[in-house]
């Protein structure tokens, strides 16, 4: 009988070629792909919530499969922790009461970026955030954001490759605040929204952050959305700054955990 | 006229081959050195107070070197912080009122080494922490320490291939404290000494995770110091997971900063 699963994971982002198996390189779906093969004694094919690019982190990606296997949930749950390298966690295994597939079942997402700013660099942050020499002043990147919220076409916003149909989407929340960090300078970047395009918040990020450092006025999102225009949006901000907070999904409810059975 | 400086540096070891020069391998003092070739016109040797080892941290690790310049300490540190990359940050550039030399001059030294423990593992911690699966009993690894302090023959604590006559050093503080963190459970180990011999902080920490797992008695650390015996002691815990603080140094007074002359 086959079985429906959800994962809730985390990885660091900086060793892997992205999410997407790819012949020859380090991914994250091909490092838990091995795993669970261990496991379950043949290859099973995993979806993510959403494909995360080359050194992009996660905190809470959800990823589901189906199986037709007698494990319990805390014994997938152990194996794939004692198989999986150590920059992928499992946060949780739960078993669906229905056919469930984090893709197409995701319905709010919520990202952090990272950044951190000033003449006093963290070395410690060279693959986990973006540097800006110049200070960002917070209250008019808050300002500029506002622009954003709401229901809107944020193709200006998309990164070029996509093959997406629609480019509407709604974003529920866009927070910049300034971390309390005694020794050094740091701005957390979060959006939440229904759905997200193509590189969509790298791109904010990076329109925010001219506005931040006074390369551009505070209008300048604003702008950028109405134009439709990729070109007006800032630089796509790097990867290494953006992590995956949580996928929200529709589920069709859990089924309790049990011994292996 | 020979001028000598003294640089406070911070670097992230993980892409390092630790400080020493080598022919082909990434170091600290390879990047330092061409760094401040690109800034003098000609190769400086750079002494640290100490070698790090391969994948090990330093927040505070103290450099000299001597030149005949005209460039301002101001300037030296701008044009450095240009030309490296950016796992190295130069904290300070200081001009001392005589002879220095951060090796022999360099008095006492203060290392934090930590650890992450228990089934819920910080994917990020990967090459900044080590982590036991275990979780630690922090008040016997606390007392196990105290066997420690002050001063001894550390040969049981030496690695193997040191080349050190005197074995004798001074602990003048090692605590072992819990940290604060809402998400995962870490261990700081903090050691300052006169000197270390090789490994020494390393082999504590092995010794002290050892008693704090519950594989030792509490007593472990004071038999292996007794017995000056390496075989006694716990395991070398990886480079990871050390970060050289802060180091000492008996200085000839430093000269007030001027503008370029």
């Amino acid at each position: 009988m086959t079985r429906w699963f959800k994962l809730t994971i985390a990885y660091d982002g900086r060793e892997f070629e992205g999410w997407q198996r790819q012949k020859t390189k380090r991914t994250v779906q091909y490092e838990l792909e091995k795993a669970l093969a261990r496991l379950l004694g043949k290859h099973t094919t995993l979806l993510a919530s959403g494909r995360t690019d080359a050194g992009v982190h996660a905190l809470g990606q959800v990823v589901s499969f189906d199986a037709e296997t007698h494990h319990s949930t805390e014994t997938i749950r152990r194996a794939l922790c004692n198989y999986l390298p150590d920059d992928i966690a499992i946060l949780r295994v739960q078993e669906m009461a229905g056919q469930f597939r984090s893709v197409a079942d995701s319905i709010r997402k919520r990202y952090r970026y990272v950044l951190q700013d000033g003449q006093k660099r963290d070395v410690f942050a060279r693959h986990y955030a973006w540097h800006s020499w110049r200070e960002l002043n917070v209250e008019l990147m808050r300002e500029a954001a506002q622009a954003l919220w709401g229901t809107h076409d944020f193709v200006a916003f998309e990164g070029s490759g996509s093959r997406r149909v629609g480019t509407v989407r709604t974003i529920y929340d866009l927070t910049v605040e300034r971390i309390a960090d005694p020794h050094f300078r740091r701005v957390h970047i979060e959006v939440e929204a229904d759905g997200f395009l193509y590189n969509m918040v790298r791109n904010i990020v990076g329109t925010l952050v001219d506005v931040g450092c006074g390369r551009r006025p505070v209008t300048h999102a604003a702008t950028a959305l109405a134009s439709k225009d990729r070109i007006q949006a800032g630089m796509t901000a790097p990867p290494q700054g953006l992590y995956l907070l949580w996928v929200l999904c529709r589920e069709p409810g859990e089924i309790e955990p049990r011994m292996d059975v």
